[in-house]
């Protein structure tokens, strides 16, 4: 059996370790398992906002602008590295939602001749949303699955399941929808930032992601948008703004985008939650996507040993090559056991209908962290099923 | 002749003149005349955002979504007084280029018997551009100008002209395009926290408008939308995002969107954006609209009484009530005069082709601001149509 000193050895051999010393912990008794819904908040992000707030704007005023009109794109370069584009592929601004909205358009707008976008019936719900809403506006079919793409005009598709973690090989189905004639949207959400996913030797067009989970940008951090460097010419979005414009301040009469990336731009972003990304985002180019991706293995690994041993149920795959980063725990309970595992200090998230998620974001997850939850989840679950009623409200034990 | 001590006499007079002390001055040399494009920086922001940062975020972690997730809608509440409309009507998010789109959009899908959209050659860009895409997508063909209606589905105008200042009698505007049977989605960006704008007693249905001008939110603060509540049920929106949906968490197949002002809203928001726009809000809400405007009337007379006396042409209405918060001076050589200003501690901005803007933000700007500033542009271009060449670069008036 795996005990907690066998936790503290990983601990001590794990080379991304003193990462955790770059967050904000002022409550050394939280065991946060939650950093793939919200990641923790960076040291310098404290500072680095102050600074933006009282320089920047209380003190550059309206000159600051000098500095920030470029930032999307210079946060989208210092993210590039984590997920295989090349510099001037990606661009930081909006959500997720947005981003997506205007990728799966502008698809749509690259295969005119096919009326069918394919999704999962499974996928997150703001993808499907989105699609569903493009679908009633032009027109489209939605197809649920990606069995039969000879008609598909657009795939949206996310790399990391957001309940199982489950991993798709992003340039075995990029391949595929391309030699069906579909262009595939991928969705990085729960893949950036903790997945080694190269978009650029996967042959993969168009993607987006968000960055407040694990690149730890903060809540509501913006999304991103990348697009291959040959496809940005070729490519046309919808919400036509002046940011995207080639000459934005001569506010001429006609929209004309840039030639390059920054034609996904909309109206004026949010520098704030721009600056906060951008920290977030430097400290896991700083730890190095391949180092961050072997720590995602290595914890998700301890976490389904622990998982059989300790007796709970798992839908996350066993393979490490298909396996993003957190665990899906399954048991009948698990919407009142978060709550109480939350009264106990241990922070996980459910997600309908019975899967506690279990997230190892490497830069701030521990092993013993991992241990000391999934140990309280299997004594919490055993005292459920001896007693159904109870969730956390036993005030000793709060 | 108007002279300086006439200045300082209406600064002493000045009811909001102790809102200055609110807001934070780095360099106390500085005359900013531009808070009409970036507001500065409440001294309050600050702390909040500072709060936000290490404790809500980093403290709360996932469990402050709690109160982060009705944040769009409390801060909305908050504004709702400033332009005239009821608790419920009015929703901060994203910017006010997307929050235009979803709006002309949803005014499209209640008018698909007409196919023209109205808007003005000389409206704000982005504007513009905006409604050149759906026009793109959707088949409409746009219309430059007013004055024909009777086929027009939809207009979209700002109240106040971004380079002039001319305001727009929005009810009877509102009034004429509805007869029409057109519907008029209202831009307020350069209205919003200066102009005492009332949405409701004007019958108007639809507005978007921005916080980082008047209001103070802060570089890039996000955009808002109002929906008289008697529309709301009958609004669709063409990107179905998660926060929209009746009942988020249920993560469902199929979208099916809030009853209320909620349904306008797309991906996660940015809670530090959020944090810095209610802040700024905030303040114009504690200074009252009534008074905030009283203030930008005097401070524009007085601008333009400066003018006048200094030689200098300008574009602004002189009644005040159909003028903003901004006086436009019309100079040929705007556009050296502009950065020369700026070398001299004097802040303005430039718009093509030849107007130098001078904002009036009535909770920062003093009238010796406004004084020091005139005075200086006038004598800027003196030397100007002496000298041509002169651009700020004489090292010793730096």
């Amino acid at each position: 059996m795996t005990s907690r000193i066998d936790a503290i050895a990983l601990d001590r051999a794990d080379p991304l370790a003193s990462f955790r010393d770059e967050f904000l912990v002022t409550d050394p008794a939280v065991i946060y398992l939650d950093g793939n819904s919200l990641g923790m908040t960076p040291a310098r992000t404290v500072t680095r906002i102050h600074e933006v707030v009282t320089g920047e704007w209380a003190s550059g005023l309206i000159g600051s602008w000098d500095r920030w009109l470029d930032m999307p794109q210079r946060v989208g370069d210092r993210l590039a590295p984590l997920i295989g584009a090349a510099p001037g592929e990606v661009v930081v601004h909006d959500s997720t939602t947005v981003n997506l909205y205007q990728l799966v358009h502008a698809a749509l707008a690259l295969r005119t001749d096919r009326t069918v976008i394919a999704i999962d019936a499974g996928e997150f719900p703001t993808d499907r949303y989105v699609v569903q809403g493009i679908a009633d506006a032009t027109g489209r079919t939605v197809r649920d699955g990606f069995v039969e793409l000879g008609d598909v005009a657009v795939v949206v598709r996310s790399v990391v399941d957001y309940r199982t973690a489950a991993v798709v090989d992003v340039a075995a189905e990029t391949a595929r929808a391309r030699a069906a004639g579909a262009l595939v949207v991928w969705d990085l959400a729960h893949a950036a930032g903790v997945l080694a996913v190269d978009l650029g030797a996967a042959g993969a067009e168009l993607a987006v992601g968000c960055s407040y989970k694990f690149l730890n940008g903060g809540p509501g951090a913006p999304g991103w948008s990348y697009v291959a460097a040959a496809l940005q010419p070729h490519l046309r979005q919808p919400i036509w703004g002046w940011f995207a414009h080639v000459d934005q301040f001569a506010m001429g009469p006609t929209f004309a985008p840039r030639p390059d990336i920054g034609r996904l731009l909309l109206g004026t972003p949010s520098i704030l939650a721009l600056t906060a990304a951008d920290e977030g985002i430097a400290l896991s180019a700083r730890a190095g996507i391949l180092e961050i991706s072997a720590k995602a293995d290595a914890l998700t690994a301890f976490a389904l040993r622990l998982c059989d041993e300790l007796g709970l149920a798992t839908s996350t795959p066993r393979d490490p090559a298909r396996r993003g980063g957190h665990v899906a725990v399954v048991h009948d309970d698990a919407r009142t056991l978060v709550p109480a595992l939350a009264a106990r200090c241990v922070i996980t998230d459910f997600r309908e209908p019975d899967v506690i998620r279990i997230g190892c974001s490497p830069l701030t997850t521990r092993f013993t962290d991992v241990y000391d939850g999934l140990v309280l989840i299997a004594q919490l679950a055993a005292d459920s099923s001896s007693s159904p009623a109870d969730a956390g409200t036993d005030p000793a034990q709060r």
